[in-house]
């Protein structure tokens, strides 16, 4: 096999990895004489690297010498929750590693690849993603999450029936893709009024997570909030911006973080801060029109259903005003069952 | 061959017949001894009609003695622009017909078989429209024409940025599409605001059409309308639905309807009257609030855009609530170059 057929081997097993978390997925192979010797891949947030999970498939580490290790992101090459990765492929003996791509974090980006060819390991960097790790990367490159806005719409281009009222509008095809969605993001945010009126879970129904995505509502005052809210419910981390500071006792899993005015370059600063690598705008209507003024929006995923509101129900995005439109590539279309998913990134 | 192959080779032929206006299109297939002898099919309005088209095409008419019929519609029965076709295939000695569709004109529906039956024809009817002459069909079953909705639409759900102005949401592929829909189409409507803003031409501009949709504006007072629109440069035939009596001197092609309440019901009730079969609605806003409020919509095609207006811009439908959602059939999407068309019928 050739290179590329080793690499695809090291990103098919790197999308195995579930709750990775703000860590990217990352898959490895180790082949030596054109056999594959082990595979390995980053299963979850703080347990071992793929290289080292490859390492440890070996019935025998001495059978690591003079092998060629296939890895989708650059070895690290420091200590975090694991001993770097790049001195361990030293220690075992490595003669050769093909790295998809280098990672993207500036403080860390080209370390690892020094490690291993000081000490006489030839590299290869194949500078390939294999589609993996999109956020984590948008997030290194531009220091913020990449953002994506989901709404589902009806064919005259609302997004409920009646203003302050919670209007269900897509079958359960398309709900099951939203779990989908939410299962790769790590956090989750909604307006006050979409908080209120729809009371939503905001969690990830289709799997159970050891890192579910973080809830997150913008509130004038935490204080006039029910706490009957299911954001109150423990089943997840709740993260409530508020611009009243707050004055009662709330779970442990709520945090409640105050500004005099919340704006999304500052929701999405604080966010950045955290380390938080991809945010998911769930509407309602207002917060979604403040980002895309902004023009905080990378992604945008529409569910269509095939009904009719009229009425005076609410747009997609309302109030404000845009200087320029903003355009999107070609969206890719998805039929779900009765309904139909657009995806469509910003251009 | 069998029954079904030379029925489909009518539809076939059928379906080369524009400018039918509101004739339905018709084909007509003649056989014997498992040859087809000839194939006709209706070109024009008030030309000759499909039966008589095939016949036209034997180089000796004897030939067409003991022959079989194929035809997509019960041949006539009355003397219109033409003679009866039921009679000149009794005259010519056709011995058996195959009728895909009884005419659903409720007036003549049964009689092209009667005077074929009485004069020893075997008749067979095989109950298929073969797809063609839907709003035909629909008319006379339901006495109104079939209307169907089309709009261009954001991902964020807007037919414009800003109220008042015109914005082209599609780009040249969902533009042609648009032309091609019309062709099909007996009269095109909008409403006075469209009218007045956008100042649309209403005309098929990828084909000379002998008989061009009507174009058709509802407006409150004809004489407020500047004679430098469109709609009054003789391009097309038009009518003006205004609530206010015509004071001044309009071109030939125009004509003015008065009422002094036009309602989406009154406007079908007057197109059925006059015998259109399709209409288009072609917005904005509100005259589509208005269609969907009186469910007079029985198809929509949306045309959606990448990209998104934000702003106060109008949603597809406006204004008037609806008692109950319209549910429509799983669109049928097709990508139109950067854009999206969905098409889907009302359940």
């Amino acid at each position: 096999m050739v290179d590329q057929q080793y690499f695809q081997m090291a990103v098919n097993a790197a999308r195995q990895g579930a709750d990775t978390w703000t860590n990217p997925q990352v898959g490895a192979v180790l082949v030596k004489h054109d056999q594959v010797l082990a595979v390995g891949y980053h299963h979850q947030y703080g347990e071992r690297h793929a290289e080292v999970d490859a390492l440890s498939k070996l019935p025998e580490i001495g059978q690591a010498k003079g092998a060629t290790m296939y890895v989708t992101l650059e070895p690290c090459s420091h200590y975090g929750k694991t001993p770097p990765c790049a001195k361990r492929l030293v220690e075992v003996g490595i003669s050769r590693v093909i790295i998809g791509q280098l990672d993207p974090n500036p403080k860390v980006s080209g370390r690892g690849v020094a490690i291993l060819e000081q000490n006489g390991i030839s590299v290869t960097v194949l500078e390939s993603t294999g589609g993996l790790n999109q956020a984590y990367n948008y997030f290194y490159r531009n220091g913020r999450p990449w953002i994506t806005m989901k709404y589902a719409m009806s064919l005259d281009g609302k997004i409920n029936g009646v203003s302050g009222q919670r209007t269900q509008l897509t079958h359960s095809i398309a709900q099951a893709d939203v779990q989908q969605l939410r299962q790769h993001q790590q956090a989750i945010l909604v307006g006050e009024r979409t908080l209120t009126v729809d009371d939503p879970q905001l969690t990830v129904r289709s799997r159970q997570m050891v890192f579910p995505p973080i809830r997150i509502a913008v509130v004038h005052d935490v204080n006039q909030l029910s706490t009957a809210l299911h954001l109150f419910d423990q089943e997840a981390p709740t993260w409530l911006f508020s611009e009243v500071a707050n004055q009662k006792v709330v779970p442990k899993t709520v945090k409640v973080i105050v500004q005099p005015k919340w704006t999304p370059a500052k929701i999405v600063a604080y966010l950045a801060e955290q380390g938080i690598q991809s945010l998911l705008v769930e509407g309602g209507s207002r917060i979604q029109a403040a980002f895309i003024a902004a023009e905080l929006v990378d992604e945008l995923i529409v569910y269509l259903s095939p009904q009719v509101l009229g009425g005076q129900g609410l747009p997609a995005a309302v109030g404000l005003p845009l200087t320029d439109q903003m355009a999107f590539a070609t969206p890719t279309i998805t039929a779900l069952g009765q309904d139909v998913r657009l995806r469509a990134r910003r251009l």
